[in-house]
């Protein structure tokens, strides 16, 4: 038996009073954060410790974006939904949206490259393991 | 006499231990944090103390991106060069480029909105002061 | 009919990647946030949100410390139980003790002090209000 | 010929927008990564390089506290002086205070203890390396 392949992830937040700023609002690099705190959810969804793949792999970010379209506050809950959005040999390609009930708060990008562990040499991308490639799916186009 | 325009802004700056992380490296949301501080330097070096202006408006970020060449280490001294690349009416956009001696680090762009600053209420973008535009000049295009 | 005094909170968290750093393990900086953390959600318990309350006096830290025993490492669950130990007219006074499952952790203090909100101005305790005090009780002396 | 031994080390330092949070202040969480910083760059000062101590042995905390004194608000300039304060075998104790102006700000303790490098295992305190040692000393009790 197989379990199903996981392409998508909700994660429930609440902010925290050291993640926001002098504004009032949560710094924006924390959103960066976030995303990262529900890719890591979405690995434990699909069966994955990061930890234990860290072993052999790790996957260091090739580039990340984000459009910030209105502020976190202290205490706010809010949604963070992470899509897998594509493969290639070496990468893997996410998205995310955050919403704080219907008020849109944020959209990103996040594409990380597999890297084999060598301590002190420098970085260079593998292909990612199969036994990680069949635990996800790239998620269906959303109209999001 | 008037003082020249600013439109690029170095800064140099090391690696702290509590910036990086169990990958040995400095975590990617770090990137953006640097590229603020050199913003903010560079509004030291125009004449404008940020904390001043904040009294009437504020520049919320309306997005923030980043690609990652090659990590950071701790103790590792770089060069954060932070350049304003656009005015609209109401938004700056600056890139930013990273090195550590020839090594290039990261690239990175930033828009941030210019908002009127109202306790309580929703952000809205306002036009930018002519005394702060007056201080900037958009940097010229580069061969990076 | 009153609602129950609160003097302690248990809350269960894990470690987030961007918390460690290159030693692999938890940046001691955050066990001062995770206290706060517990804080906060001690006061939600209570009935109090830190929000409301902030409209009229805010709690600055007047003194924290940590005692470390074991580390945190990426992905750890642990605990996090946060005690009111004591009052006086203008000040709390918590311990808070972290443990990952039979493993002690570390154990901290927290010392807040209540300040009436005047910006600009600077920092003046005041008496903590009635509707405050009225929500908490110092926690009975543990063996622990 | 032997280098003095350095048994104190000041830096200077300006609040980053990213240190502060909602109450406009500094969050006390980053006073413990200042001293951290300060402590580094102490280090640096004897002419030891963390990173490569850090292929032997390294120094995670024992305990850590600050008294809070006056708020540090964005853009401040401020001072951070660390002294070490004693030496047991196996542990280093500093001192440190931090000032803005003739302004107290904060005023802390820090403890490490000498552990060496055994991935995978439990932390455990080993005799501080003669070459470390040999590069400090105790400071002078002083008024402060």
């Amino acid at each position: 038996m197989t379990a199903a392949r996981i392409s998508e992830h909700r994660l429930h937040r609440r902010v925290q009073f050291h993640e926001t700023d002098a504004a009032g609002m949560v710094h924006f690099s924390w959103f960066y954060r976030y995303m990262e705190e529900a890719e890591h959810a979405l690995w434990r969804a699909a069966g994955l410790s990061v930890t234990q793949v860290a072993a052999e792999v790790f996957f260091p970010r090739v580039s990340a974006s984000f459009d910030f379209k209105n502020p976190l506050r202290f205490e706010d809950e809010f949604e963070i939904v992470i899509r897998i959005t594509g493969f290639s040999e070496r990468t893997i390609r996410y998205s995310c949206a955050m919403t704080r009930g219907e008020t849109p708060i944020a959209s990103g990008t996040l594409v990380a490259a597999c890297v084999s562990v060598r301590p002190g040499q420098s970085l260079k991308a593998v292909p990612i393991p199969q036994a990680i490639r069949d635990r996800f799916a790239v998620a269906p186009v959303s109209g999001e």
